[in-house]
């Protein structure tokens, strides 16, 4: 297991910044009153692809050999990570595989697509997608990008807390989304060697509560298909990963479906910014815990503005 | 008639800057590429108030006299104007008083009362606003400070592009929506003396296109209760925006309701903004007119981020 470090992280910096944006923090005196902490959002949103994770692929892109590269990427996923991966690729001009279930929506595809990416389907299943994604891995000699148990990956989610900590002075806190724990691992990298004073703080949807249980059992807890509207959320923590949440989390709050897309809305309504519910889930997690983050400073990490703007989650109801 | 010049201008950006947002101008190079040209988005939906009317309203508010506050302020609205009001108002502790009808959604009344605002409602006509109005205004005393057709808020307006030109150099063009006319007028008395080489375009529904069609007769021509999705664009010209329209504006282009929301869902999709359907007017009629702006430097205002989140147009398909 090949464990990121912060050198790495600091490689990743410059390797990735001709490819990413520099996102702005924003605040929201609305939402500083209503939790009595002051807030920042480190808005990923506005990140290219529209989504942090094109730090982790751009940083896997962007480091291999102009031999490896010839041979492109490849990755299973139908989410954001599949559309940063193609947007890298893409800016390299190398190809980039993704294997994807065919029940995925079509605005997925399409968006994989419209990046450059080329989609191979599988069926709806983990044994599926495994067949498929070996076989096109051995088809094209492609170098496998882990969605996030991948240490190039790690290090270029890490770049995000570096930008958050020169923008804002003095943070008591950083408050992140945590699925498979990309964005968590590459924060705790960041702040323990460079603000090791700033708690790191995972949020975690109830029905997506893997990484909480795992963090109080002591061990990885995989559920097999969690539901919740915060769909980037879904995935569990692989060994990579573990490493960081195990040793350098200092808590994992969650927050029920319907504080996330109450605080999804809220952050619509007042902020005018476009989030999807993944993004919403720190902040719900702050609006059921007011005491303790009261008149902190409070890094809040905004994971990105994927959303399907015909179905809105607060509208099913 | 009082026209407001240059240096009411300057007075208002000193007079309100404690009171509003420099907001950020947003690139999007999805859109730079769509449309040919470089768009550079002025985000007054992260404006106070999310709108850029309460520059305007502050700039009424805080010039007036000791005296002259006791008595507080009294506009009719059921928009920007006066939820801007209601917030200038209260940042300075006075009354406001805003005659509405009550056909009203609950959302904006609510909006109004959330600020401070004193809500009396009238009819949904002419002559009962008018009436309900003047009883309003002879009982309190209050200072009138009308949408648009007053100095002090078209000076106040006039900051906007103030703040653009600092942040954006070498502007060909800005394109602004209009309505009553107030933004376009505050743009063209900065422009025309800061930097009158920027061309003035204004953008207007085809619906509710009398500004349109008074700049092509050469006087004012008002509908009557024209029907667009752009709500805050049915209001007619008067005398002191018909001023600066006739005189500054370079050329007013339409587009159609569907054009208008095509647009404001792109933006949504694209630039991960929330913006009203007003603010997509200007894109709309660029994409419309593509040879005319391409390889040009286009500032474009988004004028605000008021919706309803539970009503998108796109969704009424």
């Amino acid at each position: 297991m090949l464990i990121p470090n912060y050198d790495d992280m600091q490689a990743a910096h410059e390797r990735i910044k001709p490819y990413v944006h520099r996102t702005p923090v924003l605040t929201s005196s609305f939402l500083n009153e209503l939790t009595g902490a002051q807030l920042f959002f480190k808005c990923e949103n506005f990140q290219k692809a529209a989504a942090f994770k094109v730090r982790g692929a751009s940083n896997a892109v962007f480091g291999l050999s102009d031999e490896q590269a010839r041979q492109g990427v490849a990755t299973h996923s139908s989410g954001n990570h599949a559309l940063s991966l193609s947007y890298a690729a893409g800016r390299r001009g190398i190809p980039c595989h993704v294997v994807m279930p065919h029940t995925a929506p079509q605005a997925k595809k399409d968006a994989v697509i419209g990046y450059g990416g080329q989609i191979t389907e599988c069926e709806p299943s983990t044994s599926s997608r495994e067949a498929v994604f070996a076989e096109v891995h051995a088809r094209t000699g492609a170098d496998f990008v882990h969605p996030y148990n991948d240490a190039r990956v790690i290090a270029g989610q890490g770049t995000c807390s570096r930008e958050l900590v020169e923008q804002v002075e003095g943070l008591d806190a950083v408050v992140a989304p945590i699925g498979g724990g990309g964005m968590i691992s590459g924060t705790c990298l960041t702040l323990s060697h460079q603000a090791p004073d700033i708690q790191v703080i995972a949020a975690e949807p109830e029905q997506a509560d893997d990484a909480y249980r795992s963090f109080k059992a002591g061990h990885i807890i995989a559920d097999d298909a969690p539901v919740t509207v915060a769909d980037g959320l879904k995935v569990p923590l692989k060994d990579l990963t573990w490493h960081f949440v195990s040793t350098h989390v200092t808590d994992i709050l969650t927050a029920s479906e319907q504080d996330i897309i109450d605080a999804m809305r809220l952050t619509w309504l007042r902020m005018k910014i476009v989030v999807e519910p993944s993004s919403a889930v720190p902040l719900a997690t702050i609006l059921k815990n007011k005491p303790r983050f009261a008149g902190k400073r409070v890094g809040v990490i905004i994971t990105g503005g994927n959303v399907d703007l015909d179905k809105l989650p607060w509208m099913n109801r």
